[in-house]
C-alpha cells in the first residue's frame, strides 16, 4: 500500500529540515519504505478536508490504505514498531527506546517549541526581548541534564533506535538560537545523526521539496 | 516482580490529582497491578540517586525488576501494551489509540503546562498579568480543536483507551482556571474519565499519600 505523508507547501524554515515532516521522512528512510508527499497550503490546513484528518490543522500526517495517522511521534513509532532496527527486540531495551521518544516530545521538545512561540506569537509584545533569556535558559536547563545523562555514549540507550530519531529532531531545532552548541557532546550526537544515511536522504528530500514548490502558503 | 513508582513527597497541588504520577496510579488501576509508591522530596530529586533513574529529576518513575523507565507518557504505554482493555487489539486502532497518547503529550500538554511556567517562574515579572490571555488562548485554541474532533461521542476513538486516560489526566489539569468549563463537550469528557472506578482508587490513593506525608519537601 502507498504511504503518503503530508508537509508544508513551502515550509516556514526555507528547507531547513526542522518542520516535522523531516522526522517522518527520517523513519521512513530508515526502514527503507517509499512514501509519497502531498504539500498541504497553510490555508488548505485549517479547511475541513485536512482537520478530518489531523484535528489541530498541522503537519505531518500518514495515510496508508484505511490507516490514517497523526502526530509525529504516533507516525514514526507506527514505522518503527514494524520494520526491524529502530527498537529493539529485547522487551526492557524496547521500553527504554520508546521512553526516550516520549522524553523527547513531552520533556525536551515544549521549552525548545517556546524559542518559536516568542518569535512568531509574541514578538511584538514588550515583553518579548527581556523575557528570551528565561525561555533559552529553560531549554539549557533540559539540556545540561540530557547532556549528563549522554555522557560519552554515542546514542541515548545501546544502539541507534526511534528514541534517538525523535531526541536528535527535537535537538536540530535549537541550531538556529545558538543554543545547541553551547552543549558540544550534544552537538555531536546531532551531527550523529545528521550523518546517517537515511537522515541524509530525508533532509535532501525535503529541501528539494520546499525548493520546487510555488512560493505561494 | 513489585512495581514501584516515584510521587512527590508532598504534591505542589496539595492532593488535587494533578500531578502525573496519578495517570501512572491511574493505568495500573485500570489493569489492575498493585504497586509501591516511593515519596521522593524536591531536594531528593535533584539528587545523583534519583537522577540515575530520572534524568530530568521528575517524577514519576517505574522500576519492575530490572526495568527502569520514566515518562509518564512511557509508563502507560508499557503497562498499556501489556495489559488488556487498554489499547485495542485491531492493528490501526490500536495505532489510532496510541496517536492519541502522543497527542495529548505534544499537542495538547505543552499549552497548558505554560500556565505553570506563567504562574511559578514569571509570576513576578512585570508582563506576568498581561501575558496570561494569550497563554490562555492558545490552550482556547487547541481544545476548540479537541472538542470539534470529539463531537459528541464519548471517548476519542471508539472504546475508552490509554489515548483517552492521557487526554482526561492533561485536561484535568485546566480545570483549576477555569477553562476546562469554557468547554461543556470536555468537561463532560473528563468527568466521564473521573467516574471509571480505577480513576477514583488512583486519586484516592495519591490524596491519601499527600495527606499522610510530613509537611517538608
Amino acid at each position: 500500500m502507498t504511504i503518503t505523508i503530508t508537509a508544508f507547501e513551502r515550509s516556514p524554515d526555507g528547507g531547513m529540515g526542522l518542520a516535522r515532516d523531516t522526522r517522518v521522512r527520517w523513519v521512513l528512510e530508515e526502514a527503507g519504505l517509499p512514501y509519497e508527499v502531498r504539500a498541504v497550503s497553510f490555508a488548505a490546513m485549517k479547511e475541513p478536508a485536512h482537520l478530518a484528518i489531523h484535528p489541530f490543522g498541522q503537519i505531518p500526517t500518514y495515510e496508508e490504505g484505511d490507516l490514517v495517522l497523526f502526530e509525529s511521534g504516533s507516525i514514526i513509532f507506527h514505522v518503527a514498531s514494524q520494520h526491524a532496527g529502530l527498537l529493539p527486540d529485547e522487551p526492557n531495551a524496547r521500553a527504554r527506546a520508546i521512553t526516550w521518544m516520549f522524553a523527547a516530545l513531552n520533556s525536551v521538545e515544549p521549552p525548545i517549541l517556546d524559542l518559536v512561540t516568542v518569535r512568531l506569537t509574541e514578538g511584538d509584545k514588550p515583553w518579548s526581548k527581556e523575557r528570551m533569556p528565561l525561555v533559552a535558559n529553560r531549554i539549557r536547563h533540559r539540556l545540561n541534564q540530557l547532556a549528563a545523562r549522554l555522557g560519552d555514549a554515542e546514542w541515548l540507550d545501546g544502539a541507534f533506535s526511534a528514541g534517538d530519531l525523535v531526541m536528535v529532531s527535537v535537538l536540530l531545532r535549537t541550531r538556529p538560537s545558538g543554543i545547541l552548541n553551547e552543549f558540544p557532546s550534544l552537538a555531536a550526537y546531532v551531527a550523529r545523526g545528521e550523518a546517517r544515511p537515511a537522515y541524509k536522504r530525508a533532509f535532501a528530500a525535503q529541501l528539494a521539496f520546499n525548493t520546487a514548490q510555488p512560493a505561494t502558503g
